[in-house]
C-alpha cells in the first residue's frame, strides 16, 4: 500500500518513515518549506528520503511567514533557549501542559501539513498518511495530541472524494504519539535509522550544526541520553 | 470582532464577505494562489477586498500544481464544458450527487484553505473564519457540505492554541451553505455587492473575459437568470 509520510528532516519524522517502511509501505515523503528559519531541515528531509529509497519526495512551498505568530517564522523573535529540564526530568504530558504554549508553536501547522498530505494521498491513491506527532515529553503543542489527530481523520474523510465518494477514507497514522523520545530513538535504531543525517535544531549555524540550546535540541539530547546512545550529530562549540 | 474571509474573487465569496461586513466584522480577506489555471481570479479577489474596505488582504502562494489530481491545476486536462442543466433544472443537492465528482475538484482544497484561514485567524486574533461554501445547486464537491464544515470546526478547536489553551475556538461560518445561487445573488445585491468586479470562470481568456461554457459559468448564468437580474459580466463572443 502507498503511504504519504510527512518528513521534516527531524528525528521523529525519520523514525515514523522507518516504521512505515518496515510495514511494507511504498513511501511518498512530503516536506514543506513554510518560511521556517531552519529551512536547513529540508536538506535533511531529502537525505532521509533518499536513505529509505522512497518512491517520490515532494517539497511544497508556502509563504507562511506572511501569517506570522511564531518565533519559527519571524526572525525578529528570539528562539527560546531556557533550560527545560532543570527542576524536573520531564514535563507532565497531555493537556496539563497546554497552558504554556511555546513561541515556537506555528499557528495550525499540523492542520495545514496534514491537509496537504491528505491532498497528495488523494492524488496518488495512497491509503494512509503518517505523521511523527508526539504528545509525550515536553512539547506543549496542541496539534500534537491524539484528540486532534483522531478528529482530523474524520474531517478528512468527510471532505474528500476518497472518503465520501470512493468509501476509502485515508487513515492518519501517528505511531510515535505516546512514545517517549528515548523509545522513539530506540525504535529508530532497531529499524536502521541513521540519525546522523537528521536535523532537529531550530537555529543551526550556516554549516548546519545544531545549537544544542534550543528546546528541540534539548529534547533530542535528553532523548539520546535516556536511550543510552550517543547523538551522532556534531554540535556547535 | 475580526473575521478572516476566504476570498477567491468569485460570486459566492464576494457575497460571503458582504455578509460578514454587514454583521460589523473587521475583515481580513485571504486569497490563495495555488497553481490554478484561472489565477486571474486573484485580481478579482483584490478588487472585492478593496471594494469592501477590508483591514488587510493577504495572498498566500502554494505550489499545489505539484500535487495534481485536478483539471483546475493541470493544464493537460480539459475543463469540462458539458451542459449541466439540459434535462433538468437543478441537480439534487447533498450527498446524492457525490457519486459524480467533477474533474475540477481539487484534492482537499477547502481543507487546506480553511486550515490556512484558521492559522491567520490565530495569528491576528480573529474569532471567525468565513467561507462561501455552498452545498446546493450543482457542485458535487465533498468539501462544500455542512458535515465537513462542522467537523472541521471541531478539529480546528482541538488543534489550535486559540481553541485549547485560550478557550476561544475559532468559529467557521458558512452562511451560503444552503442557499440557491439565485438567493446568494439576491442577498449580495441587497448588501451592495458589485458583481461586475467578480470572476467565476475556470478558463477566462487573456483579457479575463469568462467563457460562458465551463460549469462555473453555467451555474453563475443560471443563478442570475433565476434571480431575475442580468449578469453584469461581459462574456467571450
Amino acid at each position: 500500500m502507498k503511504a504519504v509520510c510527512l518528513t521534516s528532516g527531524g528525528l521523529d519524522s525519520a523514525t515514523c518513515l522507518a516504521i512505515a517502511k518496515d510495514e511494507g509501505r511504498k513511501i511518498y515523503s512530503l516536506s514543506v518549506l513554510y518560511g521556517q528559519r531552519h529551512a536547513f531541515e529540508i536538506s535533511a528531509a531529502k537525505r532521509v528520503a533518499t536513505y529509505f529509497g522512497v518512491e517520490r519526495h515532494l517539497v511544497l512551498n508556502i509563504d507562511m511567514e506572511k501569517i506570522g505568530g511564531s518565533s519559527l517564522t519571524d526572525i525578529n523573535q528570539k528562539i527560546p533557549t531556557s533550560p527545560l529540564f532543570e527542576s524536573h526530568d520531564a514535563r507532565p504530558s497531555g493537556s496539563e501542559t497546554l497552558n504554556i504554549v511555546p513561541s515556537t508553536y506555528v499557528p495550525a501547522r499540523n492542520l495545514i501539513f496534514l491537509s496537504l498530505a491528505v491532498a497528495w494521498a488523494e492524488a496518488t491513491c495512497a491509503g494512509e498518511v503518517f505523521i511523527g506527532a508526539n504528545a509525550m515529553d515536553y512539547s506543549g503543542y496542541p496539534d500534537c495530541r491524539g484528540e486532534f489527530i483522531d478528529s482530523f481523520e474524520e474531517t478528512a474523510r468527510l471532505g474528500t472524494k476518497a472518503g465520501i465518494c470512493h468509501g476509502k477514507p485515508i487513515r492518519i497514522r501517528s505511531p510515535l504519539l505516546y512514545m517517549s523520545k528515548a523509545e522513539i530513538i530506540q525504535t529508530g535504531l532497531r529499524l536502521g535509522v541513521d540519525y546522523s543525517i537528521t536535523s532537529s535544531c531550530y537555529q543551526p549555524d550556516s554549516a548546519g550544526l545544531p545549537c544544542g540550546r534550543c528546546h528541540s535540541c534539548q529534547i533530542r539530547l535528553k532523548g539520546f541520553k535516556e536511550a543510552g546512545f550517543p547523538d551522532p550529530l556534531k554540535y556547535q562549540e
